[in-house]
């Protein structure tokens, strides 16, 4: 068994951990000369979307593979120079390097007819593997807004967003920033600071539900918990009974209404961006309707002049190496097993194609630990019309509730998550295998 | 009768406005060429604390003179310059600035036997006056902390910062801010922007409580609400069971635990802090124990070094215009009678000389009603016995809980004060001022 994985950020290397606990031989793909992929701040790949004041949101108990505790000294959100350090230290711990080809990506990735898969490397290699494990992450290209209109003044993408000097020196400018996710949030309140004397306004076209990353002097995160012994949609409507102590709605500080309950979708976390809206700092807009030279115009009939628009507006799901025919990922929708599988490809494994509340890397683990064990026999994937049915039942699950919008279709709770793929799926998969064997 | 008002900051203008409703005359001497005093960004006569980024810690709801509404359109904090523009306004509505004679402030004030002033102004002209309103404010003589040894970078008073460019530029700076107050969180806050590529630590030496300035979306201050029908240390109580909903120590972010209960004193209001500090962004220290050269060590035995020191350690509480003999305030101890009157003394005022919360102008103007009722003939002061009993009752209500530090000294509760003005001590003084009359 040959296996051949696309990526050494967070999933890929992941994969390639538990791969080498299952002692299963693979390449690791990496277009950069370095591991870390998002998380590796000014990446020559052109694939890390962190800005220089980027602080993970999610608080290191909660952040922490679970079989690699961060270090006792990380305060309790990271920078993101300290996700790459305990990136490397992972990589380091494990010798997961050994197997990562660095500046030779996956240029074109073919699956044969019957199985398998021809890869042509960048280097302009063609190589062949029994499996392809995709982990080339969700958050590297740019998804713009599409308005009507030109604009002449400087539009740039949150993706390209390092600092108030770079990529532009933003010092005094007239700033629009589109978006209300945690890029929208943190670019809005950096840019708005007294001392750059900008104009910054915040555009949104839904609002959202605003969380702090500590309450009652505690990371918030370490507050959620859910179970999956009740239903998912009572427990959501018990955090929505404490959402005045937890959470407050965007339209409180001159933004839109959020279009969903607290906590139906992804909140955005930011203590700074009330405040900055509060304080007059940051003029909240609605949604852009028009662009015409220099003036934007908003959906509640205003206008204003501006000479630079931030996008933070999210990114598309892409993979440039599969055929556009053979797979895409139309407006982000990527539905597969478990997040894991596409239906009648057992050669091919996605891992990380979530946004996992309220943590990703043991979500990314409890992938890893699937793949594993489909990639040594261990488990076995059901039946195809099985397999569409559990993908139906688990998007009413995670994202029944939400309006479909790029920015939700790959929503998953962690808890239910884990405990679903460590309970019942890895068990249920093994009880397939073991029958496959016994009835062949 | 004839009065002098020193300052036309908040409390003079307030003083002025009184004045005039009531009918008496005054001249307001004014040191600068502008109104505002504090809130005067950059204020040529050198007394503005206000840095770039300032935004007032009271909520405009709040923070409104009771008879002239902030306009509709404010943010719930505005800024500096918004708080400046509301007192320029102030003057224009009531024709205040008349009175005022700008860049002549008062060189030396002189008590004359049996009562009556002798003014030399900065023009050099003797005055004479039969009452003096002192209204000269207290941010705006640093105070510094006394650390043996000798630091050899900068130093420089939270008084003279600016914004991160000047009075020097921060950018690549070593940076030790020192205090736990407004400034001091702001400032820390402000400087540790990655994009400065700075390191900053914070020295307290003792802690504080931290509170934001929204809870459940709404500014937090509009939350406090105390009455004199109850007494205050069962409201304190009340407070303290409240505080985990509302508030956090600063000993949670690794900063010292705070030497009093919740809300006994002056809460630091900072969203920011918590998170630059759980981010790793600000390191926590203790107190300073000694300078060296560019090293500072601090009372836990570490040590590090600094480029610059930011001693963001409150003001002193001066009145240059006094003999020290006259009068002065050791370690800002000023006792007075209703923070206003010095017994023995009816023909001086002070005015503004209070921390009180949760709001300023509104207890302004409260001490404001009384002086010019006290003027008119319609307020007599009691005994110099009462008033000296009532000196102590009053600060065993307001300060008898908190450490004699030179931070608490002036600390009332605007809801409780008010009240006492209104409903019984205004009351009271027209009873005297008549039986006064009667008998005479």
């Amino acid at each position: 068994m040959t296996v051949a994985v696309i990526g050494a950020g967070i999933s890929g290397l992941t994969v390639g951990k538990m791969l080498t606990d299952y002692g299963v031989p693979y390449t690791c793909f990496e277009s950069s000369d370095r591991i870390g992929g998002n998380w590796a701040f000014g990446n020559p790949n052109g694939h890390s979307s962190a800005y220089r004041s980027l602080h993970i949101d999610t608080s290191k108990e909660r952040l922490s593979f679970r079989d690699f505790p961060m270090p006792e000294h990380y305060p309790d959100f990271p920078h993101h120079s300290q996700i790459k350090d305990y990136l490397e230290s992972y990589a380091e711990a494990f010798d997961l390097k050994r197997a990562i080809e660095f500046e030779n990506g996956v240029a074109h990735a073919r699956r044969l007819e019957g199985g398998g898969w021809e890869i042509l490397d960048q280097a302009g290699a063609t190589r062949s593997f029994d499996h392809l494990v995709v982990a080339n992450g969700h958050h590297w290209d740019p998804r713009f807004a599409d308005f009507p209109g030109e604009f002449s003044g400087v539009s740039i993408h949150s993706h390209h967003y390092i600092d108030p000097k770079d990529p532009l020196d933003f010092s005094g400018q007239r700033i629009l920033v589109v978006g209300l996710g945690n890029s929208a949030a943190d670019i809005a309140v950096e840019l708005s600071s007294k001392s750059l004397q900008t104009q910054v306004t915040l555009s949104t076209r839904s609002g959202a539900w605003i969380v702090p990353k500590y309450v009652y002097g505690r990371p918030s995160d370490t507050m959620y918990r859910t179970t999956p012994y009740l239903p998912l949609s009572w427990q959501r409507k018990v955090m929505q009974l404490a959402q005045p102590m937890n959470g407050s709605n965007s339209a409180l500080y001159g933004l839109r209404e959020p279009n969903h309950k607290f906590f139906e979708a992804h909140p955005t976390q930011s203590v700074e961006l009330p405040l900055r809206l509060g304080s007059g700092d940051i003029a909240p807009k609605p949604n852009v309707s028009r662009l015409d030279g220099s003036t934007v115009h908003f959906e509640d009939g205003t206008s204003d002049d501006f000479d630079v628009i931030v996008y933070a507006t999210g990114y598309n799901i892409t993979f440039p190496f599969f055929d556009r025919d053979f797979l895409h990922a139309p407006d982000n929708r990527l539905p597969l097993y478990k997040r894991i599988y596409q239906p009648g490809m057992d050669d091919l494994s996605f891992v990380g194609f979530a946004q996992s509340t309220p943590t990703l890397f043991p979500f990314v683990e409890s992938q890893a630990r699937l793949v594993a064990a489909h990639l040594i026999g261990e488990y076995a994937l059901p039946s195809i019309p099985e397999m569409e049915r559990v993908i139906k039942a688990d998007e009413a699950k995670y994202i029944g509730h939400v309006l479909k919008t790029p920015r939700h279709t790959q929503q998953v709770d962690y808890f239910i998550y884990e405990e679903d793929i460590r309970a019942r799926e890895i068990p249920a998969g093994r009880e397939r295998a073991r029958a496959a064997k016994a009835s062949a």
